[in-house]
């Protein structure tokens, strides 16, 4: 858990080889991330568990999806860990990684959705995922929180624990994955963000680069300027950081979760977050690179799509009424704002 | 109307240009399809009317929305006047027309998506457009029928209706567009059609061809080979086809409506209408060009996304009961099925 650079000067654009055990360490540790996560949402909900369906791939590899229904705090949620492999990566990637070109990959992850019922606790995503391909190697993912209804102490809580958990590895990764999770996580058709971000990263391989490549929904050229700002770090530094950000997800949710848990909400308010989840559904249709890479390698389309929320509506023209809680969502919430620092209450 | 092919061999490969008037001539046309739609289907309805929105495009250009909500028989539906212009085409569209790179554009349609509430009746989605861009034009659109619960007779009936009509203009018209529109509304990830289909084209500009360019979603090579088949016809040929399609949607759903609108239903047929309706939404958002280019062209997000359900569920796992109307529908309606010689009733 070292920040200081890799300083090897011979190392420089290219990443050293990962330990030989690597997919093995990777991948144990996202089966423990998913592991420790059912296990604490079970006991949250109180009504229902998680079931499992163990899937192969024919192409080469599986995953285990969870998936829990109908229950006491959750109406929908699902925790699925993958592991596959190939002779090539899909376009959407190769855009990215040219260097990956032509050689079999390795792609493992841990990715989570969850629908709560009650309309005053937000949705939350989480994946986190690594990479191996030929000579290249990178760990990617984030967390991000989207919620109804503002609770602006819910939201500096859930961004305080993602960047405690961040300074502990180096003092730029909050700023500049928050400020990608905002750029990742827009809906450009709409002008929102699908809602008060967190963090997000892709492509790190110790090199210290931010990004690579033609990516219209990637980070702007002004997060490309911080190329050089984050240091090269170890396969090692960042498999800490990967286990640690995943860590980071429960002390971050559930105390907002069982705040709001025994809130009662109206009719009008339980209307409004069936609404707002069709832009769940838009931004993972329209945009997400997690859906898109999963689609195009014939990935399981039932654990690919377990992110849709099970019950949606659309409204032609919706607006919300001034002066009220919906419209501060949109005014506020639906903005980049450093939540850290917050002192709007 | 007639059907013999424009025999002048100094126009092949390229059109010949459209009237001086042709812009006026089918916005005209395309409005007047979009007010005959909406004032028979009022009347369908019996409770509910079309509130219309006016709105204008920035870069040039506008159109008028109409919408209709909460009736007797749709609990949405929503039918489109656009017509704009400007610099260029979205990427989408040049990759398949390398010739109108570098030109001002103009393109105008009417589109319509149809939900109705009962799970018997099926949503249906029209939309007839035009495109003209420096030396090129051409004529496009379709309709396509969406049953949740299989009905053979009106599934033939929409068909013949619409092969009746293709027929006046050429022999070949409907066997060709029928498979075009069965490749076209097709689920990769699914492995489904979205439903029964009907008729689809692109790109008619006279001279015979079906296609061009590279299009994941657009018919297969076997099609292609059937470019040659289809005559050379004239910009008034296009036209009047073009025309005679649109008249041809009341004909061919509306005694479908009347037929079912009195039917009582289930809440397990409603929730099963509402789970179909999922794959409405996941075909919009991954795979419509019309929608891609709407969103690429900075259209108007409402209009173009009023396309979606008022009301969508997903449940992850779901498979329909052997030797039901559900399972009917997936094993027969969602498959292409040669509806015009059926006898499987």
């Amino acid at each position: 858990m070292t920040t200081s650079p890799v300083s090897n000067p011979a190392s420089a654009g290219k990443s050293a080889p990962p330990p030989a055990d690597s997919r093995d360490r990777v991948s144990t540790m996202l089966q423990r991330l998913q592991d420790s996560i059912c296990q604490r949402l079970e006991q949250l909900d109180g009504e229902a568990s998680f079931q499992e369906d163990s899937w192969q791939r024919p192409e080469g590899g599986g995953g285990r999806s969870r998936v829990i229904k109908q229950g006491g705090v959750f109406e929908q949620g699902g925790v699925n860990f993958s592991e596959v492999w190939g002779d090539r990566l899909p376009p959407s990637i190769l855009v990215q990684r040219p260097e990956a070109a032509g050689h079999r990959f390795y792609a493992t992850g841990t990715s989570m959705v969850l629908h709560p019922r009650n309309p005053f606790i937000p949705t939350v995503h989480l994946n986190y995922r690594y990479f191996e391909a030929g000579p290249v190697w990178w760990f990617g993912g984030g967390i991000d929180l989207t919620p109804y209804y503002p609770f602006d102490e819910d939201v500096v809580h859930f961004h305080q624990t993602l960047k405690e958990t961040c300074d502990r590895h180096h003092p730029e990764y909050y700023p500049v994955f928050k400020k990608w999770c905002d750029e990742y996580f827009y809906l450009k058709h709409r002008q929102e963000t699908r809602g008060v971000g967190g963090i997000f990263f892709d492509y790190q391989d110790g090199q210290g680069s931010l990004y690579r490549g033609p990516d219209e929904n990637g980070p702007a050229a002004e997060y490309s300027q911080a190329v050089g700002d984050l240091p090269q770090r170890s396969w090692e530094d960042l498999f800490n950081f990967a286990r640690d950000c995943g860590d980071a997800f429960l002390p971050a949710y559930v105390p907002t979760v069982e705040k709001h848990r025994g809130d009662e909400y109206s009719d009008h308010q339980r209307q409004f977050q069936l609404y707002r989840r069709g832009r769940y559904v838009e931004f993972n249709l329209v945009y997400d690179r997690g859906t898109i890479f999963g689609l195009q390698t014939n990935g399981r389309t039932e654990s690919i799509l377990m992110s849709l929320p099970p019950l949606v509506r659309w409204e032609y023209g919706f607006t919300p009424a001034p002066d009220t809680p919906e419209a501060r969502l949109y005014e506020v919430f639906l903005k980049p704002q450093d939540w850290v620092n917050w002192s709007h209450g």
